[in-house]
């Protein structure tokens, strides 16, 4: 009756699962397209930034030499052959005491070293020709940007496996990647298992429940940065759940159901493992809630058994389904966040499991600080909805009072952590 | 030559803009598209959950009051009369020392009050009919969820002006929400002007430079939750210009202009809202970069005028252009989030204006720390990749010492602040 399990503790369970090689794939995809994609490539500068040297002012370019000895009572008179603004070169070249009205981000014109600003230079016309003159002297390079400032042609700027936030988006087109190289979103297939489950549409009846776990897991794995497809629920029998499964493996990289993993007399994800011949990596692991999370191999794919239970599924998920997600994507940190935080509150039972509480985490004056989202009963749904965090609180003989630092894991966020065990 | 402009504080800047009267639109889109959409609606239970009394574990469901007087040395027999998993409703009643085998999340069998666990359970057969018995008592709803007990109908889970993460995700197909109601994505058009500006894939010329800052606001306004129209680069013309932004404001929630904002010779968007008879709510801020950000009103439509420089545009649309676009999404806190960060290096030099420094902030032991992202001219777009934040400087007559406590706005973030200035 009983099937004795072993539980493992969390770190050996994601260890086993990125051990698998994992391929990024790389593809190409318009700009227009390639915001919150992952950098499949670095990202290198294909020119000097600046690529000409330009006026970061609007003024006028002159010779620096021409305003030696400038000053109130002997100001420098230059003529003004020329008027750019930016995108426009000049065919001019500037000799002594000539000057060229210069536009913000203009070329400098051949010739000029310097730029004087508006501000500083007083403007009159002598016989309908623009001259202008000053009364201070400007060192050479004042005021100009010189090419490859910026950037230089060839400096890697960003790092492959970075998500492309919008200062990348800029990067990317002032070095003319039309095409960017991202990496493929891993196609994760879903199904999920229960004969109680009703589809969204569908009026409750008694002993049933609506599907919840299917959007939910479909939301983590946008989240995550991978591709959902949903083969649909399934009800509780072997024989369809086994050739549904055996189908879907080679049609996605890798493959979620969730429920059946555990000990019930009609949980069969155990028995179809072993029918497809999948060498199981765990069947349970040391924590709460999604013990009975189980994860098998079969193919070159990875099968990942979640509970049906709305929480130890998120769990389970977030713990070892995202960090292969990420690795697909280049992520050199493919692992939840893990940061410190401060509780909020009392865990007073202690609990002999390691336990991953769903919570909020906040910053008050600057520190991080972090309350359970809801109760903490794993079948309650309702504490996902405010969870932008774990809380990890170790497996011991005390519980936790309020004000001390724990280990949480960041849901919303980009960065990740290299190995937060 | 000099237009004269009166430049005006931050916060008076962003009240001018959302003392602006802004309508959400709601729509209704399938629950599969509605992750990282805003709700539109409180999200409400539209029935208890559980909505049955259900076993939270594999066990027997009993009355309890047959295990009365129970111990160790006084085992109560119980006859196992059916078999249920998950989904599956008892069609049999319990009555005395009888048990329903019964899986998980199945409903309770009419007239047993509590459940006792396999492990506490010791199964045997007589004649081939199934019994189990038990060594101790147990109470009336022990192990039992009870209807209702999670959520109850009617409730308010989720207020409106939330983005739908997975939490949100599993709530809303538990309660049959097939359809969600979510905020219509304003629709943000944008034109980039200027003649220096050539498409991504055109080879660079002297005196020109890739647009970037399209693509760069194309990503901020997915970011914050719009829809990006691209109109397209302009040159340097007025007529051109003028024709272009007049034809584009009927078709589009927003407008928004890069470059042409500012007092040079070529910078037609003051002249372009004077013709168009548009309101100037400001043109001018008290701060860096962006001191030339300009918002104008014109037939209901907030047209914004962001600086072409590309970190000044970055900072102006964070500052002036997410709000409305949060508003427009429901949000009661559509400004950037505001936090307070240590400072961890030197801004030794004293500035008259605000700072609008482009940071990166992390977490170390819990606390919030904070770098600026690159080097801090704003002519820089290198600096945008590494920006999570905006640093706060204040303007004055000292400068800033690492270690010193300062304010930052959160770039990637989905909370926000109700007013952070």
């Amino acid at each position: 009756m009983f099937e004795r399990r072993q539980p493992i503790p969390i770190a050996d369970a994601v260890k086993k699962i990125i051990a698998f090689p994992h391929q990024a794939v790389i593809e190409h995809v318009p700009i227009e397209e390639s915001y919150g994609r992952f950098l499949a490539a670095d990202l290198t500068a294909t020119h000097d930034v600046p690529h000409f040297d330009r006026s970061p002012y609007d003024g006028f370019a002159i010779r620096s030499i021409d305003t030696e000895g400038a000053g109130i009572s002997n100001p420098v008179e230059f003529e003004v052959i020329d008027h750019i603004g930016a995108g426009a070169v000049s065919a001019k070249i500037v000799s002594r005491n000539q000057a060229v009205r210069i536009m913000t981000g203009a070329m400098m014109p051949e010739g000029a070293d310097a730029v004087v600003m508006f501000e500083v230079a007083h403007t009159y016309e002598k016989n309908e020709v623009p001259f202008m003159s000053i009364k201070r002297s400007i060192k050479k390079g004042e005021n100009v940007s010189f090419r490859g400032e910026d950037a230089k042609e060839g400096e890697v700027l960003v790092k492959k496996g970075i998500s492309i936030n919008p200062g990348i988006q800029a990067m990317l087109a002032t070095f003319g990647y039309n095409q960017v190289p991202v990496a493929k979103k891993p196609l994760v297939g879903l199904f999920a298992t229960g004969t109680e489950l009703l589809e969204v549409d569908e009026p409750l009846v008694p002993g049933k429940i609506r599907n919840s776990n299917s959007y939910m897991i479909a939301a983590q794995i946008a989240r995550s940065g991978g591709t959902c497809r949903y083969f649909g629920k399934l009800p509780d029998e072997f024989d369809t759940c086994f050739t549904a499964v055996k189908n879907a493996i080679d049609k996605v990289d890798f493959l979620i159901t969730t429920g059946g993993v555990s000990v019930g007399d009609y949980d069969f994800l155990p028995e179809i493992y072993q029918k497809l011949g999948a060498e199981v990596l765990f069947n349970k692991v040391a924590m709460r809630p999604g013990s009975v999370t189980t994860v098998a191999r079969h193919n070159g794919k990875l099968l990942f058994g979640l509970s049906g239970n709305p929480s130890a599924c998120y769990v389970g998920f977030e713990l070892f389904v995202r960090p292969v997600i990420r690795i697909a994507l280049c992520s050199p940190k493919p692992h939840l966040r893990k940061e410190k935080a401060i509780l909020e509150v009392d865990f007073p039972k202690a609990n002999p499991f390691t336990r991953l509480v769903r919570s909020t985490v906040y910053l008050e004056d600057g520190r991080l600080k972090v309350v359970p989202s809801g109760l903490d009963k794993s079948n309650i749904i309702m504490s996902l909805s405010g969870a932008n965090a774990l809380t990890i609180l170790p497996g011991g003989t005390r519980g936790f009072t309020a004000g001390s630092e724990v280990t949480v894991l960041l849901l919303e966020d980009q960065t990740g952590s290299e190995w937060p065990w």
